[in-house]
């Protein structure tokens, strides 16, 4: 059993402890978190365990992802309990800077990411891959780890990040890991504690219905046809509006040509209720 | 004397050339160029030398800084002559990376300044410290410096840089080298070469007439009067568009307020015919 993980709060000591495990060769890995963790997260840390002695949870809301009517202000935080779930997979430290450490008064520089970010997310969120390009980017150069490693749940976030870090030439690698479900198919997020019990009960239906649209297209299957019969399907479930339902490039993120045999993946997000689930599998 | 200056090309080996240097215990000092050196350069290696026991200076003149319709493709060049000057001062490597290292295709990601890149330059190059910002992060994470040295010539773009890796957290330290003048006066630049033997003749002026703002204004003078007649004084002196004159903030960059007892700078920047001259002096 493991004592409690060390909080960190400022970037000096969070630079001197990984200089410290640096110099006695132990390699270090990030997994950047917004809290509220679940099993899912846990899941990450382990990947992160498999490839680094050392491991830091990162846990910090970040204001610039979310748009002014978006969830931040309810976004779910829970310090006490996201350090004793970590405590129990092992994990050798967590950096948590306040809003003012992150972003001191003046702060005036944005990472703006195209390519990867373009369409799908960024179609209803036009500031959201911008808040977390530049988000990831501070946590990698605050940290310095060798490796970060991202959930696949956020599936064009991780390509995003992987894209920013190939051309800003950052000195980590970027891995992700597959998703977490719970047993009747639902991606874990930190978002679903929003749903009511009707509208848990109708969550499911994403994942069956993209897993469905990976096998028809698998199959030979129409592309844009089956993404609109995807969606009406998740209209007759019972989901509210349907941001989309696409079938794109794995790497790119974009539409594929008509003769691609580049690897694709189904994405979709959607609302039930005042919630926006988003989820994703491989074709 | 030393031996020829080694170059590198491409990422792997100077990664590994600065990761040795770093295990033996030096310092790594960057000095960021676009060739066309002259002796304001071999300053900047100069004060990098005292700062690091080993110093990369890099070579490459970035695309992305460049409108259209600018200078990019008659901008001088001169690899062999940059490397005989830099191996009478003493540079431990050039990193020279062909455009498709810095840019291979699929980049997609920029960096976008503001605060101190708001105004000046920007009114009038609304591209370039995008452009610079972002091949200097990379330029950085590339090279992995302790410090980089930049000279107070283009004292914005210093600004820009500095407020860039306080604002991303990047692990160096920006240091601005002071401007090193012809005996005129004039501040020296590679764009210099462009200057016909009668502009040549006139562009001392623009240093004569900066360092009178600076007094008049630690004099007590208006400064929006002084600014305005600084810029005829320009015109007078031949000079054919004036973009600005300005008194601002030495670290803002922005327009100080009437009561602000801030360290102020003069900056100009004015055309002689087809080339752009920009300069500027503490108040």
């Amino acid at each position: 059993m493991s004592g409690p993980v060390p909080v960190v709060r400022t970037l000096q000591p969070l630079r001197e402890m990984v200089a410290r495990w640096h110099r006695e060769g132990s390699a270090v890995g990030l997994v950047p978190t917004m809290g509220a963790l679940h099993r899912g997260h846990l899941e990450l840390v382990r990947e992160a365990r498999k490839r680094a002695a050392r491991v830091v949870v990162s846990i910090f809301v970040n204001p610039t992802q979310f748009a002014p009517n978006e969830d931040f202000d309810r976004y779910p935080r829970d310090e006490a309990g996201d350090l004793a779930k970590l405590a129990s997979v092992g994990c050798d430290a967590v950096w948590s800077p306040e809003r003012s450490v992150m972003y001191p008064d003046g702060f005036a520089t944005r990472i703006v990411p195209a390519g990867a970010a373009e369409g799908l997310e960024s179609d209803f969120r036009p500031h959201f891959f911008g808040g977390v390009a530049t988000v990831c980017c501070k946590l990698f150069t605050q940290v310095g780890p060798d490796v970060a490693v991202f959930g696949e749940k956020d599936f064009q976030q991780l390509a995003v990040v992987k894209q920013m870090v190939r051309d800003l030439n950052l000195p980590l690698e970027i891995v992700g890991a597959e998703t977490v479900r719970e047993a009747d198919g639902l991606a874990m997020s930190s978002r679903n504690a929003y749903l009511s019990p009707g509208e848990r009960a109708i969550a499911p239906a994403m994942h069956r219905v993209i897993t469905e649209v990976a096998d028809k297209v698998r199959g030979g299957a129409d592309i844009a046809a089956t993404e609109r019969a995807a969606s009406a399907a998740l209209t007759e479930a019972g989901f509210g509006k349907i941001d989309y339902v696409a079938v794109r490039d794995a790497i790119s993120l974009q539409v594929p040509a008509p003769t691609s045999r580049a690897s694709l993946r189904v994405l979709a997000a959607a609302w039930l209720g005042k919630t926006r689930l988003i989820d994703n599998v491989p074709v």
